[in-house]
């Protein structure tokens, strides 16, 4: 007879930064009632997922334990928070919590992929609560930089966890509410048993900053800046787009915002009352009217990303506007490790145009979201636990948090995505591995990441690929086999056609095969295959993917 | 009739930090006797150039006037300049110059292509020189993250030119020569006319650090380690390589040096003379014989690269040896914009091994081997050159350095890659845009950039690859039209195998369609290609890339 336990459960964000999705459970092993706490994106890359749109983390264990979910519980409307509920959701069916400007974007994630938004509720700020089967949630209002970001305070039979979510230790976040070290002091000393916590910055080693010690040097900046000015952040940094748009005001000119999540951004946060006093904007297509020294864009794309406004501006016209000699452009933002080449590729293109770039190098335009080392020891401090898991970071951060709640007499848990740890006693225990993996979104299409078809993806990019089709009619061939090439050069060391060179060894062999091998269709892919990679081999130092299309006419 | 004139034409390194080659000429317009200033690569990358080798300078312009190359000037041994040497040379055929440990490079490279290295002769450093056409060129020492780093001096009949290489102001660089500032001075006493120069670190504020600051942190960083210590680096920096050997051998352990590029490159500053007195070394295969805590591994891969030592060693036993808990592992090196990616998932591969890694982020452990801000400026002012042309940069790094130099009373000249310069008179003029481009080595096959090959890898890895095969007798259809699909999901919407959907719809077609549309195969292409796009939209919500294979018996 197996007691009931409590566990927590990581299987997205424990060993990345991006596809949040955490477990935890209560109850006898196995039988345990749970919750999931986000269900978050990370986004694909050319290097190991060219093609996908979007990464989820794999569910499969959740979906098995569908019956057993009570509630998911979302803590802020980052994509890597919210991102993947529209697209999840109907694999688990359970009610979704979060708060209103969180909420808003869950609902339409949901109604974007045929959902019901019902499914979101709103939840009120701690100190209200939501039960959910043995577990009673709370959502802290913690800052962080997005609006309404909330630490879940999770009362169990077994004790009271911190959740943290992202945050950070900003008194003066502009919208949103400050962090209040009293609210933390005062939940520390109801005696927290574990803090479940964000490590995204504990490799930086000096006190955050406010989103506030940003608004005088971005005013002045816009204040001297000559020509039009454009200034580009994450959409979803509704204090920063505030700040910014506050600054183009002062200096007289008219703000205009670009880029469809970034007007949607700005809507959702006055729709849900989080924002009450943005400036007045202009519309996109009446920015060409007012003359440059007089316009302030706000943009999308502070990560480089092809398709939005930044990188629009820098090939050229957009939206009637060119920018040219004379302007200015902010990145407000940091490049996300992974997205420094397309950052990169805008500022040249900005250069070659003659427009000032400004980037984050002199710190003085953007801070992050995140609570760094010191910030974190503050926050171990005031919320006590006993045992604090380290969450949100690739490995390297886990281990550093862990290490970093150790040295404070603490009790730190590495425990990367998939692994199962019992919080039970004073004594954390791992007591499972579960697999865990990634979901891509390819088109209107959910594959698993291991299925093999970004690797031949990845294959053909590397390799080319060779097409062999081949007619057979009672086992004899019908004229020659032929080749198409794709992503492969037309000549190699021969000179002649690679396509005919290839033909023509394939040739030789169909006409000395035996009628066994041509009888045999494992057979004669596996060789025609075999003489196609030797002869591209020594043409073009090459192996090509091969597919070979045998064709039996009978 | 038109006077004679004194060009210069960047062919690759200006508009990138990579593959180098300038060009300088003296002569009647189209007459120009021409020097070529480095041959180098640069690097693909799987957004761009994936399964490419290497990134050559599209070199078109030089082989068309190949009778009218005096020679080739090699500054110093780093790949993005001497790398292109073994590759291009055959297409140019002029003799190459460099000082001894480039020309050691420069002639190996032609060794492994099968030419004669003869065609590389050793310099001696300025004041001597070699005398090219209307050229005389001289090999000023400068102090760079590479042994015999040199600055040209190029007398011209239109005055001095300085071409500075890659250079940083060491003045105790631990291997190479220091950085000279009364040589420089004496030289700018001469009357310089223009100094092409490094913009590198441009963007670089504070004043750059000397190589022999690592030496005690380095050496105290591996005093103190516990376990294994393994530290990577650039293989060329040859006195960093040292510095790191030496504190091993100064905490009583085994030096050990890993992964090919790493040896050779020893092997070749030792051969060469450059280097004198490095510790003693062991033999890869004997490291696993000594205690860990007596081992310093010296290996490759700082930037990642997947067959590099470090990731070998980061995927777990490599040459019998498997870091573990209480390990050390030292980038002594920078992450290069767009390495990121590959330098973190080692990170955090350590990191799962329990190993600790200590990356450049104190500044302790590495410098950069380019002259920050206030060096380009100490520079410009010993040199004095009237006018300041910027190289070695992207278009933002040679803009910057553009500007400084016109802040301090010079005259700089933003010349991007194909710019050609009339350096003539006391004004520099801008006088032909020439085509210019990027060659890849692919295989053992050179391509062009824009040639279509790596468009069509890029398209089959966004959008995988469908083949439709298609066999015609006397223009009607032999069987059904079948797909095989590549890199793309194996069922969509409608939950049955998309081949066989897409087969559907093709059968519907070829079974309607008329004689004349079968009789012509472009038209029947251009349908089936529609056919397929159409049906796996619908179905996977993405358009393949589709290759048509028809086969008519006749």
């Amino acid at each position: 007879m197996s007691r009931e336990r409590l566990i927590y459960l990581p299987l997205g964000g424990a060993g990345e930064i991006g596809m949040n999705a955490y477990v935890y459970g209560w109850g006898k092993p196995g039988e345990e009632r749970l919750i999931v706490v986000d269900l978050g994106v990370t986004f694909p890359d050319m290097d190991g997922s060219p093609g996908v749109d979007l990464i989820f983390p794999d569910i499969s264990w959740l979906e098995e334990r569908r019956d057993r979910i009570d509630a998911i519980f979302i803590t802020h409307a980052h994509e890597d928070h919210v991102g993947a509920v529209g697209h999840l959701w109907s694999r688990l069916r359970a009610p979704v919590h979060a708060r209103k400007f969180t909420a808003y974007h869950a609902q339409r994630k949901l109604e974007e992929q045929g959902q019901d938004p019902e499914a979101v509720t709103i939840a009120e700020p701690w100190p209200a609560t939501v039960t959910a089967g043995p577990f009673t949630v709370g959502f802290a209002p913690i800052s962080h930089s997005i609006p309404e970001s909330a630490a879940l305070i999770i009362d169990t039979p077994a004790g009271r966890l911190v959740h943290s979510a992202d945050f950070k230790l900003d008194a003066t976040p502009l919208v949103g509410e400050p962090f209040d070290p009293e609210l933390w002091a005062s939940i520390g000393e109801t005696g927290v048993k574990v803090l479940v916590c964000d490590s995204t910055n504990v490799f930086a080693p000096h006190p955050g900053r406010s989103e506030a010690s940003l608004r005088d040097p971005i005013t002045k900046l816009v204040q001297n800046a000559g020509g039009m000015f454009v200034a580009t952040t994450f959409a979803s940094n509704v204090a920063r787009v505030k700040t910014l748009a506050e600054a183009g005001q002062a200096a007289g000119r008219s703000v205009c915002l670009m880029g469809r999540a970034m007007r949607r951004m700005i809507e959702a946060a006055v729709e849900t009352g989080v924002l009450t006093d943005f400036p007045k904007t202009i519309a996109p297509e009446d920015a060409v009217d007012i003359p440059r020294s007089n316009l302030m864009l706000i943009v999308t794309g502070s990560q480089g990303e092809r398709r939005a406004a930044s990188a629009a501006l820098s090939r050229g016209k957009y939206l009637g506007l060119t920018l040219a000699e004379g302007d200015t452009f902010l990145f407000s933002s940091k490049t996300i490790p992974g997205n420094e080449r397309g950052v990169l590729q805008i500022v040249n293109a900005f250069s070659e145009l003659g427009v000032d770039v400004v980037d984050d190098s002199s710190s003085a335009y953007h801070v992050s979201g995140h609570a760094n080392r010191p910030d974190l020891i503050e926050m171990h401090r005031l919320v006590n636990p006993r045992i604090v898991v380290p969450m949100h970071g690739e490995h390297r951060h886990l281990r550093e948090h862990a290490k970093l709640a150790d040295e404070h007499g603490r009790k730190g848990v590495l425990a990367p995505n998939g692994t199962m740890v019992d919080l039970t006693g004073d004594t954390p225990e791992v007591v499972e591995y579960v697999e865990t993996g990634r979901t891509y979104l390819d088109g209107s299409v959910q594959i698993g990441a291991l299925d093999g078809v970004v690797r031949n993806r990845i294959r053909m990019a590397l390799n080319g690929h060779a097409i062999v089709s081949l007619i057979l009619e009672d086992d004899e061939p019908v004229g020659d086999p032929w080749v198409d090439l794709v992503g492969l050069p037309e000549t190699g060391q021969s000179n002649a056609p690679l396509s005919e060179v290839i033909e023509e060894d394939l040739s030789q062999f169909v006409g000395r095969a035996g009628r066994r091998t041509l009888a045999d269709d494992d057979d004669l892919e596996k060789e025609l295959k075999r003489i196609v990679r030797q002869t591209a081999s020594n043409e073009i130092g090459k192996k090509p993917e091969v597919t070979i299309v045998i064709s039996r006419l009978s």
